[in-house]
């Protein structure tokens, strides 16, 4: 089967699961609006968990091009399928926002903050600093992506690797951390696709009360998380593997 | 053993854990109110996690007919059982139900609002539409069969699948994910057997300060269900399973 | 080894986490106030998965007198050793509360309420019903011996059957479920050694602004207890195994 | 490859999800500020898998001197490697902490409470009494430690046991008990690494707002936990093992 086909149908499953749950907690009429952060924290690692597990025997689960770059880099993944990667997992992160959207659209009609409404597509930062926006998404991609690369387990030079439906809980358990942990100042993009697809999304969809789609941002949790997934594939390579 | 037995059970733990924690959350003088969401999704996640658990070996654990509907319609269950198994949820999710009303009856009693006391039975939606309320649970339980097909792990054409107790907890989780995700705008059905048994036991049962069972609403997490589960068959059979 | 010896250790090992959360939630100047009843319910379960996971592979971690008597009842446990495991698992449960009264000894000594010190010994109803508490604590230990049943796998009649290890993790979810979901009238004792060892450590300690132990409630949460692993065992055997 | 190499990458993580939590939690203009104490156990939990997951299979996972003497004390670990794992450890928890920082920095520039930021490196007592303050994180400690000999399962005398990337999770769902439950009076330090490395970095840190790093009670969370763990060690060899 077409691995490209299972990085779409896993990302739209990331980020239907994902983004459900913010707009759940920032929507107007939902039921789920206490659920906090603690409930998108762990609402995003199962969502994690769903992606990984559909389409890991088929594409091998990186649903995010920080952690494609990362294998590439470590000589662990043709270079020859990244860009078909990138777009897949772009397309489906649209497509799961696409489904957000059809769940929550009376609660989207009844939403009148402009942000609120981005916030269920794309991230934004608590404190806007791009220098250090940008460090906190190279910092959770590096532990995202590091701890991919043990999760897979590598441990040999230039052997491809990659996830199997097993690896979908511990990824999953390591996302729920960096979410809880290293998610409080920019929502944790740590992952370019997951970002810029809902983006366009954003920028697409009629939406009532559609404030801008902020893209002077989008340019931190694209190239933040790229940095991290890569600095993430020396260091692993760098300690011996 | 026989199967509707375990259907039966299954169904009936599924929803006395789960239909417990709205109950726990919902109504007065209870220990349980500040649970909220989190506490609501979690707990119908481990509600699957029990009935799933307990059912698997005989019956399959589908406890849900969507998911007997979607695994007949790819050719994967016999259509001579779907009729039993219909019953045996609908039943199990009605003895479910009662042993929830016994279980706080003092606290059924002490309640007064009458919508309090329908949630602990049946869903109702956040912003009432019928046609988005429809969606909501079609996209809600496409998303649930469609996972259960790949954690039952169908991989060849019109062989029967079925779900084992080591898939209770993938099943779980994504229950859990779509609870917290796609269930603010409807309460997430996902379950035909889940909403039509409750909501004829509070019909049946003698609840002081009981309303409407509100019928008019109860085609939409019967008919979304059955319709998200076979559009999830035929998405799963197209993407070459 | 003395499986004795591992029930006592493994009980106490139980209240020690169970109770303690308990006293982290409703006792003066803890950092943990704010985990409601979410936190108590993830909490206990926590208990119970460590509780299990040590004493299993040696007394097979029935930590409870309902589970025991279910067990023996069903032809699965020899009734010679029921006498002592009933002694063990209430001095474990014991020994677990005096270590939560050295824990929080300076928040004890700041808590001024006595019903939120009692709370964390032995359990109380929301409101006190003895018949329908009863019937709460019936049902709520019927659904986890019913399901330790599944869980530790007696496939044959009379065969000795226990919790392995791995029965830890399942058995824990189980509790967490029956917690959020069953636990919201009577606080969930299921377990007669859990609140009758902590009550006696309640009367012995020297609890600065203790209160009444509340005798008059103890029978209910051993009774309802044992009747429901009882039934638990009939049902189990009646369906076939 | 080398061990030490392994502690010092799995207690840095380790502390960047654990002490990442709580700058989410305490710090200004976070995100994840209502996630209370519910979530500070769950991550802290988390983090204690991501670290033990990607240590074990070089290390053993101690990343904690606690666990090292326990281990050494029992015959299972050998003397000469202790001074290393130590090192190690202090160094890896202040890698981790500095990473927290450079994450939060901006939120660490707004944080204007001395307290709030000291509670992102090091703990400190709910109610400052050393003597009990001293008793609790023994308990807590010896909770830990003597659950992880279970599950580093050394079953024989004078074998060397150490942590697999399998135990991961029990360990994990031990130390989230340990949070919920025992964490209420001191924050649950039960590791002389995680309190003193941090304290360090406070220390030497340029902090905006920074007050004082508390080293009149650095000893109870290194003395406590190095106290609880030996009493583990000879507890666990008392009964058997």
């Amino acid at each position: 089967m077409n691995p490209y086909i299972f990085e779409f149908i896993g990302t739209a499953m990331l980020i239907l699961l994902g983004n459900g749950v913010v707009a759940n907690v920032v929507l107007k009429n939902t039921k789920g609006s206490n659920a906090g952060w603690t409930g998108i924290s762990l609402a995003w690692g199962i969502a994690v968990f769903c992606g990984v597990f559909i389409s890991a025997d088929v594409s091998g689960a990186h649903l995010n091009p920080a952690v494609t770059i990362g294998f590439a880099l470590a000589g662990k993944f043709s270079w020859t399928l990244v860009p078909g990667y990138f777009i897949s997992q772009v397309l489906g992160a649209m497509m799961g926002n696409l489904l957000v959207w059809l769940t929550y659209k009376k609660q989207y009609d009844n939403t009148t903050d402009p942000s609120a409404i981005l916030a269920t597509f794309s991230t934004s930062p608590a404190v806007r600093n791009p220098l250090w926006n940008f460090v906190t998404e190279v910092i959770g991609t590096f532990t995202l992506v590091f701890g991919v690369f043990f999760i897979a387990g590598g441990n040999f030079a230039n052997e491809p690797i990659s996830l199997g439906s097993l690896d979908a809980l511990p990824v999953a358990l390591l996302v729920m951390g960096i979410g809880f942990s290293l998610g409080g100042p920019t929502g944790y993009a740590i992952n370019p696709a997951r970002d810029l697809g809902p983006r366009i999304m954003h920028m697409l969809l009629p939406l009532k009360n559609k404030g801008k789609s902020d893209w002077e941002y989008a340019w931190i949790p694209i190239l933040g998380p790229l940095l991290g997934g890569s600095i993430a594939a020396f260091v692993f390579m760098g300690i011996g593997f």
